[in-house]
């Protein structure tokens, strides 16, 4: 039975996701971000084409080295202003049964005791759907945001994350053991104390000294996606992500990244296809091809070409306003974000040019551009995953709610007709869901599940 | 006319709050305070009763005072196991239209730069109801989870907070001008960049440089609820609080705080009224007395003794698992909680035995215990309001949902029979509801109206 393919909404709490400028289209919606009833929409949206997933991105600051200001981000709304991405995710969840959520945060600038508590209240709220997308942080304006005057160098990004994650799955998977809530009533027992135990963390960058706060939630440790996908955020995401999400417009790239990863996961204990690779693709489907050319040919005048320059300056650190439209862009590597600006170079095997970083079925967010009926998408679609090994896609935003909601109407019955994909959810939370058949926890192969047995484990201690 | 009282349902996202061990109750369902279902009938009773608001507390700790553990604590889920208190918020604003929400957070543990954001969310999301408890943290069990040996001593925590707050109002207040976002579809401009600017602050405890994320939301600064009426705390809320939560039993000393407040409010050039006080009350009410009376005596047979000693040991810091339960308790003063244990001691004019802090319908948890009729609940209420000028009341949580809806269904009809209490919500933010008539906006006597005109502000500068 061929793969069956794995579906996101990818989302973020703004009025600008991956293409600048789209909220100026008159049938777009976006500017309602700050409303409710625009992300229930959203989930109900996803849930009626079962979807595995909304996945709210984040960043942490503010997209200023194009032209070096922010002046170009700020007009055409490229990621700012932006909200706060969990605080939506209960009410979606409370308005659907099925549907998971992967939760963008930034893990440089919490407190894993603080942390931990948010997740596991956000895996309670949703009943077991909450999955967290660990980053990092890269931008250098969050980083001053914050008041520091510096961006930690790549690999020490990774560092902290280690550290942070090892403090992490001790309170979730070791701080409260089964069975340590009871709601005893006739034994005046809530919660059993001797199944409680204090975590003692002594990491580099983090100390804990004390019990989780929550009580177990039904996945305990959220699903962990992770995005990196350049040298040493492969190892960390092999190490830990049960999903990745990744850009590449080359499948010999995607490929790559994707074999290497699942090699690496396998030299750390585990099987290669623990982990699903979610690849970035804008999809505009229509019921005919001559009509789906058409929209995309509509949504292009909307782009915002200095704001979208914008992004890609952020997410590159190269300011592209510095060179002319037609100029070939030569670079210096750039230590973090590295793997961008290696994806869209080597996409044409020559330097790309600002103008062709604009144009809307060009260069794209940063994977593939598929404009089509519901036929050819779900033909693109499947050759990509058989071409790379991914297992599915985050659907980028374009117009909001059409884009998506035509995905859900045409593409999906089809890529179900040719058992590609699934015509029911599963029972259970995300990660069953996910990986059918195997429990709400993390994998005993997972490097979570060993802080599991407190008492077992020398550097946990019973409170 | 007389005053109008004003009224919160007080609440904290776990199955214990201010009585332990209630969750026994056969009919009380705090067990479910894991799903939205219980959070929305909550705020939907709220409503339906006209309240102003609901006011969530948190603890970011756990009580190990009591015996030197916790054990008590967990058996009678005291505050404990406990969760984010902001992630239920959006839910059950999304299924209300009016009532307003006091939402704790601990600043101690959180940077101005990201919670700033958090609340701005959450203001957008409501529609203008989110207001913040400002809480600086108390529980050492708390500082060592966050890998932090001590707890800072009680006046250094306001600095902290004077530091966190100037930050916060910079980003809140003068970061985006009014008239920044635009959504000038036409002119290519979703946010106009001259209006944007960025925040120095280089504070003695946080740095911020950078814009903040958020647009403005509808109050901009959250309504400012604050807790502390010791003394360097009553300062604190004097400048800063827009609305105080406050305990005490004695109508003497809770008049002399109100006094106290309102008359450091006018020292620092603010209305003593633009402060509205509420006073924690347990309120149990029947169709009779009688019937109350039974009640009340039916709840208290669930009062865990165990957990209310370790709830009171870890509100005062005193372990009161040392002394016998008759033995009248000498304390010495202590720094981050003393006014509590003055509370409790000069209720009575004599020293206070465990015996005593144990008993449901005499020390209760820290305020007035009112048993009685609609009528008489009534008398009650009014005349706590003529003897100490508070304005309302923060009703105690004891059997979820009755306690409550036997309050709105009884007493809210009671009390609007006397023209105390408002017979419809009016329009507009939390804000407007509570100061009706003056806008959205912190009142220009506040401090943090001071940081609203950037341009004029020689400390902010422009991006």
């Amino acid at each position: 039975m061929p793969k069956e393919i794995r579906l996101n909404a990818f989302h973020m709490n703004a009025p600008g996701h991956s293409w600048a400028g789209l909220w100026r289209h008159p049938r777009d919606n976006s500017v309602n971000y700050k409303s409710l009833d625009y992300w229930v929409n959203l989930a109900q949206t996803a849930e009626r084409g079962l979807l595995d997933g909304v996945f709210l991105a984040d960043v942490f600051g503010i997209y200023d080295v194009y032209g070096g200001n922010a002046d170009a981000t700020r007009r055409a709304a490229a990621q700012s202003p932006i909200n706060d991405p969990t605080l939506i995710v209960p009410t979606m969840a409370y308005h659907t049964k099925h549907v998971g959520f992967g939760v963008t945060s930034t893990l440089t600038y919490e407190h894993p005791f603080q942390f931990a508590r948010r997740y596991s209240t956000l895996d309670h709220l949703t009943g077991g759907r909450a999955g967290w997308n660990i980053v990092t942080g890269y931008l250098a304006s969050g980083a001053r945001g914050m008041g520091r005057g510096d961006v930690r160098t790549h690999d020490d990004r990774y560092d902290v994350g280690e550290d942070f994650l090892e403090a992490a799955y001790k309170l979730w998977e070791g701080s409260w053991e089964d069975g340590a809530v009871v709601h005893d009533r006739a034994g005046h027992t809530f919660t059993r104390p001797e199944k409680v135990h204090a975590v003692r963390h002594d990491g580099p960058y983090f100390k804990v000294d004390g019990p989780h706060l929550s009580e177990p939630s039904p996945q305990r440790t959220p699903v962990l996606y992770q995005a990196g996908t350049s040298g040493r955020g492969r190892a960390f995401a092999a190490r830990h992500s049960e999903a990745i999400f990744l850009n590449g417009q080359s499948r010999r790239i995607v490929a790559d990244a994707v074999r290497d990863v699942r090699t690496q996961a396998r030299s750390f204990g585990r099987d290669p296809y623990d982990i699903l690779f979610f690849l970035g693709a804008t999809v505009i489907a229509a019921p005919t091809r001559a009509e789906a050319l058409d929209l995309a040919a509509e949504y292009a005048r909307y782009v915002d070409p200095a704001g979208q320059l914008a992004l890609v300056s952020g997410w590159s650190g190269i300011d592209f306003g510095k060179y002319d439209l037609d100029q070939p862009i030569t670079y210096e590597k750039n230590n973090s974000i590295q793997s961008f600006v290696e994806n869209i170079t080597l996409k044409a095997d020559k330097p790309i040019t600002p103008r062709e970083l604009i144009a809307f079925n060009q260069t794209g967010a940063r994977g593939p551009f598929i404009v089509g009926s519901a036929s050819e998408v779900a033909d693109e679609l499947i050759e990509w995953v058989e071409d790379t090994d991914v297992d599915g896609f985050n659907l980028v935003r374009v117009v909001v709610p059409e884009t998506l909601s035509n995905f859900v109407d045409l593409v999906v019955p089809e890529l179900q007709a040719r058992g590609r994909f699934k015509t029911a959810y599963r029972e259970g939370t995300l990660r069953e869901k996910l990986f059918p058949g195997r429990g709400p926890l993390l994998h005993p192969t997972h490097p979570g599940a060993a802080f599991r047995n407190l008492a077992r484990t020398p550097h946990l201690q019973e409170a």
